[in-house]
């Protein structure tokens, strides 16, 4: 039988190939990594891989919205997803201290999520680099002491790379959310998360009767990021996640109503949710 | 009587500096250019200035998730809201022409949302810049013949280039709806906008619930865009705008039932919808 093969978005050693490693533990299976987002998805509309791997959401910093747009745009199926903890690491040569950096390399989101730590290294010269794991690699690569790199604990093992401050991130509660695409979708058997895209009528409580049908039928929403529709200005596309099987009866006549009432509508999947339990603080909101 | 001061992001010429000259038009005011978001809403927030202004959505990328996190952390009203309509152009020195060019300078959007031009010519090195208007005043300074910028037609009148081609935004529907914000909120005479972040209960459908509350009582919901709660993953503030004028006994009423549900909840201003009419396609969504 031939292996299966996943496109996955970003580096070695990046938090994408980690979630990868993750839900592929137990599959034997060939990878790619791809530079861009839609080299990814694109491998896997084209049939040229069977998965693919991309973030989706950050706890932090929120939807990925070049994510969203491409799915719909390839009309991919989602058949899973996966949480990493985000924990970043500032990191060097293993013959650098913290006293000879000057010059840090990372993804943008690896400065934004860190912009505690930095504040207090204000002379360094921050350099936004493609990722947070090419990062890594560049300092490597580059040989020089007074460089580091903002990356996961696997991207310094795979780069050889000595962690000079652990844990930097401002907000330890970090995880992103990454969805693992098909071409078609799977089978349903024992899965219990749907996405689904839609579009409303434009009229009065539209998207308050969409949900009305979720509450009612005890699919309990978890996510709803809205996208704007192209060609039509400050209308949008929802992305709706809700708990729930499609070959329960019910949930099959709730979607059909549902899809009556809408101008788009597409389930782009059925899938088992991560049970990774994330940590909560509890408390005051900001 | 002191003038009005103004905080607007970006340089002369931007969408924002045109968003900036229309809505206050009619008022006489000195304004001072900000670099930054951030650097933007903190002058308004300090007491600096007594508005800004910032996009906060375009109709073909969406919500400019930045923005909505500064309003939040720096506790802005919202005063108004302005919709320009986005027009890219390609310009560079009067003696140069389209052969000439092998450098082009821009911000990632003006690329992004000039994607299909831009594939007509693959030669061309895509440089990203702060931001459109950066770019035109580069390549005024610069005084090179081969280098270009994609901006709107003022910032060539205003950097003295010449329009090479124009319209080159694939999609000729693009509009960016900016917030001007101010630190309290104003008066709500003649005001018919409200835009509210809440937080609703971690519960089955407790968005439905507070959706209902505005479909039952009339006011209309136009726009609704969820962020991460920091330190709380994967649970979310919305930022809903809907139509009302909170002199309205019955608009207070709801919204006073509607807080006792939520966690969060702050109104953050009653201001006039931009009637500007944005042009519809219509026809099939993609």
């Amino acid at each position: 039988m031939a292996k299966t093969t996943v496109a996955c978005y970003g580096a070695i050693g990046s938090y994408s190939w980690e979630a990868m490693k993750e839900y592929f533990a137990d599959t034997s299976y060939e990878y790619t990594m791809y530079n861009r987002f839609e080299e990814t998805v694109a491998a896997v509309a084209g049939g040229e891989k069977d998965f693919g791997v991309l973030p989706i959401e950050n706890s932090s910093t929120g939807g990925i919205t070049d994510v969203y747009d491409l799915i719909m745009k390839y009309n991919c199926s989602v058949a899973g997803e996966k949480i990493i903890r985000i924990e970043h690491n500032l990191m060097a040569l293993p013959e650098s201290s913290l006293e000879d950096i000057d010059t840090v390399y990372s993804h943008p989101q690896g400065f934004a999520q860190s912009r505690e730590f930095f504040k207090k290294h204000e002379g360094w010269k921050e350099i936004p680099y493609f990722s947070t794991a090419k990062s890594a690699e560049k300092v490597r690569n580059d040989g020089k002491k007074n460089e580091a790199a903002v990356a996961s604990k696997k991207a310094a093992e795979i780069y050889n790379l000595k962690i000079l401050a652990s844990h930097i991130e401002t907000n330890p509660d970090n995880y992103t959310r990454f969805f693992i695409i098909s071409k078609k979708p799977l089978s349903y058997e024992g899965k219990d998360k749907i996405t689904i895209i839609l579009t409303v009528k434009h009229e009065p409580g539209a998207l308050y009767h969409v949900l009305g049908h979720f509450f009612y039928n005890d699919m309990n929403m978890t996510h709803l990021e809205s996208r704007p529709i192209p060609g039509r200005p400050f209308e949008y596309f929802f992305h709706i996640d809700v708990m729930g099987n499609l070959n329960d009866p019910g949930v099959k006549r709730t979607l059909e109503k549902l899809k009556r009432q809408c101008g788009y509508f597409r389930i782009l999947g059925n899938y088992k949710a991560e049970e990774r339990e994330v940590s909560h603080e509890t408390g005051t909101h900001r």
